[in-house]
């Protein structure tokens, strides 16, 4: 059989704060050709109360989509299928428990992913249905809950925000009423560019050659304009300021009828009119064109490894290490003692080499002194706070919090009670990790140049094993005997076993 | 009357864990001459039980002594008395308590210091009391809960760490059973060097010319050598370890008898032998000198203007600046703003420009940023966490905090119950300075390089009303107009009211 030849599916799910979105594509050789696209309206973030619930409601509605989803890509192995959440499930407090219900209806894992990592996947998208370029791009995508805005240049991403205002939520906060007044506009255009303040100089100073808008509102915006005469759908900042004129010429919302502009997108238009009108101000844009390619093509040309512009979580860990002056030498080597552990107990503990987990502990070891950039005392924590909240592109939160939780752990007495839970990953193979970063940074805290003797790792009902052919190998080193002796007693309070 | 001529008194006084001290010295034009010391042994670090309350007993102890030193210093005006705590304090979780109960007995602010800055001011100490030379010190400081350990050249210290470990707890943890075994001290030493693992080889690498040790464990070993016929009274590695042998020729601490040690030190002299014989082994050290200099002189000296070497903490606040690379040119905007409303409100709040306030302020808008090198989200509570737990050479504790809840309350709903208290500040001000922080980062939000027309800030009846000369000056700048009615429903949430 020629695997060259085969052709693979993969599938991407991008669950967003209006409606749910799923691609199916076919890998064929150096090509990824779209199969079939399918999408609807879920209201998710309508389904958020005051204190940021989920409604009941809500999570039947999305379980019912999900579910139909599920069955088109049932056949699918876990490596081709990606699904990311984005705002309204950052943002609910339940959504765990949404994130474990899902499970039963759908066999993949959800990623919830920060802002800008969704800023990241999106420029992404639109990086790979652009012709080739080397010109620099600014892309903005509206969505229902959250703005991205990225400028970039090739695959590569510059400058990379999300911020929190979409159409969903400025028609709940700027047309309850439902009026389509000059004065609700002027608040909306106004709190976006409260909103916009902080970073509109440095997007203006940064520049770029082309702009993009990408997702719904972009669409319906850019299919307004080509119903109101403009053929090439090129949106400006004067057809904006026309379009709002046009738009206050109807009293409420509800009465808006123009080309273009379907039943569904029509009650959050205005807010996204009005949100795209205070972009186009602050970031002094001329033009933008529409862009087929969003979030959900920028997971599937990621997933596709032979799209890769790069592996850049291994950039982003390298230039996080190098930003808090990491001690890079030492770094390495305790590195290269936990790859070699893990694959002497991987097995055992149920950890598969093709899993991300062998990476993120390689990476957990790079940056595990990170926080020592803060204090000495107590850095075990400041490197988890550090890991915790950087925004890691390339990382969705629990990559980085597995990142984070090495970091935490990595010496000291074994509080496993402040351990957060995951939904990704098994505990156990979390712990499993955990103890492979301790005992490779233990073993080296000497710092020696010197090497140390050969060391095998393994487990024995449950008790681990580090030996050595050298039986007096502790004989000659008492400090390093004295510090698996503490770390045996911290092992031990929590009822594992370490023999040595 | 010529002021030139008039001679100074100050007085600095050291709440160790052992012992309490005060010194009292005449500043003479540029002379420093010590007119008195005292010393009264508290045994705080006894008084703390297994959860670090400091019992009542201990309490009294310390408040009796306190009472005693505030009789000889009664005239004295603040600026010239300045009190350190040290490990003991930095550890009791009632030390707030303590410090509270004990401005009743001695009306001077009482400064818990962290344990670099403990390093720092004993290197200063040594520095001071030592002929001026170009030559790199090792400075040791074993104290009864600490031990400071500072490589530094002229009066810069380079190097700087506190661990704990010291002659107290070492007895109680290795010496319980008052044997004087060789066992005692193998166990003493290992556990010395199991805190020093870390750091030893930075210490070795970074090297020195001379080493010198400092306070009563260093000063005792130095007798006891000249006791025993070493008459230069210098500490080398082999006469380390052949007072051990001699100390193990008595079998229970209770009945050595050497020349030179005395009955308050003799309780705990073995267990400072034995941190001192670690230090040496580990960071390779060949002899080493006493030095009368210690961490009461190293306050003395910085306390008179006249012989700082230069101002450490604005050094401090620039370099750490410049490591969470700070937008310096918009921080000196916001400084500068900062300021001018300060010299317009302070009088009015009651804070006087000759107090720590405007400085701290200062720094504090220098600072405020520090968190976005983390990440943009929640980037004040970031900065709150790097100045929380950053060693700050220069700062207490307390003035780390005025800086962190400014950073904190810096932007964003002002959640005042989530603000520390302050044992040296009072809290209106610190209110008071996180308005005027507030008002400069707002008003420069935009980050425009022409600068805002002329603010005046005033208060009346509790009000604060911002102001300008061109009462039109909010029309021309709606965003700004929209920033300030945020700001005033943020204060409003709070009672406090905003006008413009």
């Amino acid at each position: 059989m020629n695997i060259e030849n085969e052709s693979r599916d993969i599938a991407a799910l991008d669950l967003g704060s209006n409606s749910f979105h799923m691609v199916v594509a076919k890998v064929i050789d150096k090509d990824l050709q779209i199969v079939s696209r399918h999408k609807q309206r879920v209201h998710l973030a309508a389904g958020l109360d005051d204190d940021k619930n989920l409604s009941e409601e809500a999570i039947q509605r999305a379980l019912d989509c999900l579910a139909m989803f599920a069955e088109r890509i049932q056949d699918f192995s876990p490596d081709n299928v990606r699904i990311a959440a984005t705002h309204t499930l950052r943002q609910a407090v339940n959504s765990r428990t949404f994130i474990e219900r899902a499970r039963s209806v759908i066999p993949f894992p959800i990623e919830v992913i920060a802002g800008t990592e969704e800023a990241r996947l999106i420029f992404l998208g639109v990086a790979h249905t652009q012709p080739p370029s080397d010109e620099s791009m600014l892309v903005v995508d509206i969505g229902g809950g959250s703005t991205e805005m990225i400028i970039g240049r090739g695959f590569e991403p510059l400058l990379v925000n999300s911020k929190q205002m979409g159409c969903v939520s400025y028609t709940h906060r700027y047309f309850a009423n439902n009026k389509l007044s000059k004065k609700n506009f002027a608040q909306a255009i106004l709190a976006a560019q409260q909103r916009l303040e902080s970073l509109a100089q440095s997007y203006r100073k940064a520049s770029w050659n082309i702009a993009f808008g990408s997702s719904g509102t972009a669409k319906a915006i850019k299919e307004v304009l080509i119903g109101l005469g403009y053929e090439d759908g090129l949106i400006t900042a004067t057809r904006l300021e026309k379009l709002i004129e046009r738009l206050c010429e109807w009293r409420t919302i509800d009465e808006i009828e123009l080309d273009g502009l379907n039943d569904e997108r029509k009650p959050v238009f205005a807010a996204g009119v009005a949100i795209m009108a205070a972009i186009f101000q602050d970031l002094h844009i001329d033009e933008m064109h529409f862009s087929d390619g969003a979030l959900r093509e920028g997971l599937l040309y990621e997933m596709e490894d032979r799209f890769k512009y790069s592996d850049i979580r291994l950039r982003i860990t390298e230039a996080l290490a190098d930003k808090h002056a990491v001690d890079l030498e030492h770094a390495a080597i305790v590195k290269s003692y936990a790859r070699d552990f893990l694959d002497q107990v991987g097995a055992t503990i149920g950890i598969q080499s093709e899993s991300e987990l062998p990476a993120l502990l390689e990476w957990g070891a790079l940056l595990h002194e990170v926080g020592l950039n803060i204090s000495y005392q107590a850095f075990h924590r400041h490197s988890a706070y550090i890991l915790t909240h950087t925004n890691m592109a390339g990382f969705n939160r629990e990559q980085q919090q597995v990142l984070a939780t090495l970091a935490r752990f990595q010496r000291k007495a074994l509080k496993l009670n402040e351990m957060e839970s995951f939904t990704l990953f098994k505990k156990k193979h979390i712990l499993g990790l955990i103890r492979i970063l301790r005992l490779s940074i233990l073993v080296n805290g000497q710092r020696h140049e010197e090497l140390l003797p050969e060391l095998t790792l393994s487990i024995q009902d449950d008790a681990w094993h580090l030996t050595c052919e050298d039986k007096n190998w502790l004989e000659n080193n008492l400090l390093l005997h004295a510090d698996l002796k503490t770390e045996q007693q911290y092992w031990d309070q929590i009822g594992w076993e370490l023999v040595f």
